[in-house]
């Protein structure tokens, strides 16, 4: 039977999936053979709806219309499922932002990537490079996704990107950073975690609570942890350089709360970043390839028990860095 | 004698400017004629440095290294006096941002467009079009080129942009959004401005209390007043695009407290933009000569009670809009 896990009572419990037994012109049947798990699964897992959204399968069955894909080839499903299509965010390629978007947890909550079946359609799976495992293929579908979108949509040849926070964004958002040839200032609240952020590709190290100790400012703060730092102490001069731009990758309960003047005066902006459009989403994918990021990873069993053991070593901020369900 | 406005006791007082024989090289002496008071002079009232960053004169000395002014010329002077010339922003183009440039308030607090004379340096002077009246050239000096940069370096063509505000850089923001072909959305807490903002080129007129009656998102937010929004109620996606880009133009005493889940799930952007460089600047100058943008503006006596009635009206709101002191 195919099943999907839905968030019941804290936890992923399988449930049945219905599939149809004729796809949508444009669906796609995955059989998922890895799926990994974000923070934003954490944040659905009381909700009911089928969780999942970074996952990676086999081809089992096409709509009649499909064309880019067979049965057989490897595909991506990640936090975007659709858009309209018609739009003006559609028409310029930011379907991310269209506002009648299926994205995970707003809409389709019958399907995730967390099953032994995925049913996604045609333009929102992306096929995976061959030099790609799927269980490294598994976490960038969104958070490779998100960070590649983050830094190549702000940084500019020459600048200087800080990363602030190592954990299954940060770690890859400094591979790729560094790989795209920026020098790439990690920052992080544990001295212990240098060496690690060094071995990620990490031009320099600082300790979150010596930020000022950093030897020239970063043009770009990429906020991949899921607190914000203390705003006022980034926006002296020596941390964030004047124009620097700071993009957050996620959002906290608490509101920004940033001091208006060092914003002003030294001309700091904020950019929101979601996720990756499809293009650059595809764009992604074949940087990773031909670059080398590759997610640290820890697998989990396909089960019940395996989800629930990975989602608490998530919880517990033990996982390094991104933890994978394979079947 | 030459004299400077001295900020005293909170109002500009007369006091001397010292000239000295021979000019530093590249320095420009100015005899003023027309200075405009902005809200920032209010802020350094009791600072008693010389007052004074929205003026226009006559050149009536030159150093020995001038070359772009001659005697006779008409001159304009902003917020920016100085900067570096060496570092990156500099030689980008992006002099506001230079970390040794000297800004109004920052440094050489011995000169200000308030007074009979004011030294300036060559390409920090800027030449007035001939069309432009000095009247009305004096407030594009800080007014106008904060407007114009803000608006320039942020809307794209098609976009929908919204001011929020009509004072004295609202007004102006108005005039050169619809000039620049953009449909041009007030946003007011004062119904009453509704005629008055369409006359500046407004196509639409929106009660602040009622902003979600916009008949469509505005791709851009200015905040041309001099206090925020309740930010919460303009991150609707019907009032501010998604993707779009808030503008403030001041920096209050309040912090930024801005609601993180909006911001960051409709892809809301904050750009900060203080005033014109120096190429932005002039250009500044032509579009408004070309296009016909005129301050509004109330004339006063160049004197210490001219001046004090200025700032009396500016300081209780009724100034509509800019303030110009004519000797």
């Amino acid at each position: 039977m195919a099943t999907v896990y839905r968030g019941v009572d804290g936890a992923g419990k399988a449930s049945p999936l219905s599939i149809p037994d004729v796809l949508g012109p444009k669906q796609i049947l995955l059989k998922i053979t890895h799926a990994s798990l974000c923070g934003t699964d954490v944040h659905f897992l009381t909700s009911g709806i089928a969780l999942g959204h970074e996952g990676v399968g086999i081809v089992e069955k096409i709509g009649s219309e499909v064309t880019q894909f067979k049965v057989g080839d490897r595909a991506g499903a990640g936090y975007v499922r659709n858009s309209c299509g018609t739009c003006s965010y559609c028409l310029k390629g930011q379907d991310v932002w269209c506002h009648e978007r299926s994205a995970y947890g707003e809409k389709d909550h019958n399907t995730g990537t967390f099953g032994t079946h995925y049913i996604g359609n045609e333009t929102f799976l992306h096929r995976i490079p061959d030099s790609l495992a799927s269980e490294h293929a598994a976490p960038l579908q969104c958070a490779g996704a998100t960070v590649y979108t983050a830094i190549t949509s702000v940084a500019k040849p020459g600048d200087r990107v800080g990363i602030l926070g190592i954990g299954g964004l940060g770690h890859l958002a400094i591979q790729f950073a560094s790989k795209l040839g920026y020098e790439t200032v990690v920052f992080s609240s544990s001295a212990r975690k240098e060496e690690e952020a060094r071995g990620f590709g990490a031009s320099e190290f600082v300790v979150l609570g010596e930020a000022e100790k950093v030897s020239a400012p970063v043009d770009v703060l990429i906020v991949a942890g899921s607190k914000y730092p203390d705003w006022e102490k980034f926006m002296q001069k020596n941390i964030l350089a004047r124009t620097g731009t700071i993009v957050p990758l996620s959002a906290p309960a608490e509101n920004f709360n940033l001091p208006s003047t060092p914003m002003f005066f030294n001309g700091y902006n904020l950019h929101s970043s979601l996720v990756a459009h499809r293009h650059v989403h595809d764009e992604m994918l074949a940087f990773a390839a031909a670059q080398g990021v590759k997610p640290a990873i820890e697998t989990f069993a396909f089960s019940e028990e395996g989800f629930a053991e990975a989602y608490q070593k998530l919880k517990e901020g033990g996982m390094r860095y991104r933890g994978v369900l394979v079947r």
